[in-house]
């Protein structure tokens, strides 16, 4: 059988962080982006994609609180805003791609899932909230009034000499990919199927039941769950750099090329990596081949086809 | 083969009219919703839903309008919101339709597919739009530099005495379910399959590009199309009426329990049914029945299971 690869595309695959997110500068990067998975795609791979929505999902809930205040549109709660996000950039990415093949003549199907994520109420994150998500920052009287309304979790912040709350969210482990299986037998049967987008849509089973929780899943732990769910060979977490760094941006920065289980935990609690950015893709990468996946690659996108570039990530060196 | 059922839910099946939006309404709405299709999946029935959007994407319009207001975020284009609303609805009737099966033990696979619907642009939509999207209303200045930054198209409108301008945009037919053939091979194979919201999202040809369509794509259409391409055997159209009356709400109203294509076809040239409303439904359920399809029915969600109620379109009476 053709290999699988499982592609998680970064934040900045459709919105780059000098940009202001109109669509043109969108719809640009995605096309751009997809043009790098070509490779893959011509190579014969089976393909699953994955993406951030960092900025997307940001601006739906900005716009979620300027609806409410100037129109008394009711806001939508996180999972809503999560799971429209997949729609629009599900969307964007699908129809990005399509173009992409249709100019090399290339005739595979591609589809975009809705993907809701099982978390654990009981897991540790919730007992400490650290993911920021909503606008810089609310005011003391807007943050009362969210607490008791809705129940939202506040942190003081101060930036740039500027003070004020910002609302937090867990960030708790995703457990389950729901509809792994669809997506695992589309994407051997060729087709290339974008799922998982923004770490997913957390819900919890309660009694059987799913209930939507309030909180932001990591989407490249996500993504290496998916990869692990599916029985993918090859995880590609693309981003912002072409390679994995010890004391990046230093003057001691040092490449690293390869890197196997070991010497990444020990790195890891050495906090040689950034805690709010690379770290969790190296615990997302390790887990893949930890739990039998070949080779996880660290890389950005315009560098994946050349493999000189990209930090391996192995079991064992 | 099981026989295979389209069911296209109306806009309020997830918010009703005289709801204000909340998220609670809409979870409680889409519950009621799902109870009412499962005698379809406990009838051993094949089935795909599609739904409606307009309550969503004009609540997701509105939104746009206010963060580029409030806080200079860029509006999305009309594809994007509708792409957006594709992941709200669809994770909320993929869960509500699970948390439903799981309370009767039904262990059925369901999935939300991010769909894109060929239209062209030659079509006769173009030349006069007449679907209204957006707030109601707004004022000249802002008409007049919407027209010039975004080449949006204004009606001027009077209702209940005050007088402003609505966006109009065009409804262009349907040609293409993009993704249909895995809707059908899902389909058949048990999945339960949430696709074509909102009408799709409308996408042209421009030598074999797919690029994005500023219009609204009539949802029950679009419904029928995928009904006929995927070879349904049912296709049922839910609304807020039982039946499709003759004279609707006038003194001499009349039930109409069969209505045959010649009669159908008769009615609609006499506008014996509400153009905004009636008339496209039955045009869509004609359409079924034309290309293939056994039997339409349009008949509101609560009435659905019981067989007496609901009005058959046939080919012949």
């Amino acid at each position: 059988m053709a290999k699988m690869a499982v592609v998680a595309l970064g934040g900045n695959a459709l919105l780059r962080g000098n940009q202001k997110g109109t669509i043109e500068e969108q719809e640009q990067n995605t096309y751009e982006t997809m043009k790098n998975l070509l490779f893959l795609i011509k190579d014969g791979y089976n393909l699953v994609i994955s993406h951030g929505n960092g900025p997307q999902v940001g601006n739906i809930l900005m716009r979620n609180d300027a609806g409410e205040t100037e129109y008394g549109i009711p806001q939508m709660p996180l999972d809503i805003c999560v799971a429209d996000s997949q729609g629009g950039i599900g969307y964007m990415l699908q129809k990005g791609l399509r173009n992409v093949m249709n100019e090399q003549g290339i005739d595979r199907e591609i589809i975009s899932l809705i993907t809701m994520v099982e978390v654990s109420e009981e897991d540790e994150a919730f007992k400490n909230p650290t993911k920021r998500v909503g606008k810089t920052y609310y005011d003391k009287s807007e943050t009362d009034r969210l607490v008791k309304e809705k129940g939202w979790i506040f942190k003081e912040e101060v930036k740039e000499g500027k003070k004020g709350w910002r609302r937090v969210v867990p960030s708790p482990k995703p457990l389950d990919i729901l509809n792994k299986r669809i997506v695992k037998e589309l994407a051997e049967s060729g087709v290339i199927v974008i799922a998982s987008g923004g770490g997913g849509i957390p819900v919890a089973k309660k009694n059987a039941k799913l209930v939507p929780i309030e909180a932001v899943i990591d989407k490249d732990s996500a993504s290496s769950l998916l990869a692990r769910q599916i029985g993918a060979d090859e995880f590609y977490i693309l981003t912002d750099v072409p390679y994995v760094y010890l004391n990046y941006a230093e003057p001691n920065q040092k490449i690293l090329e390869i890197l196997d289980k070991a010497d990444a935990e020990k790195y890891l609690n050495e906090g040689k990596f950034g805690e709010g950015n690379m770290s969790p893709k190296i615990r997302a990468a390790i887990e893949f081949v930890e739990y039998g996946g070949k080779k996880s690659v660290i890389t950005e996108s315009t560098k994946l086809e050349d493999k000189r570039y990209g930090t391996k990530i192995t079991l064992n060196y």
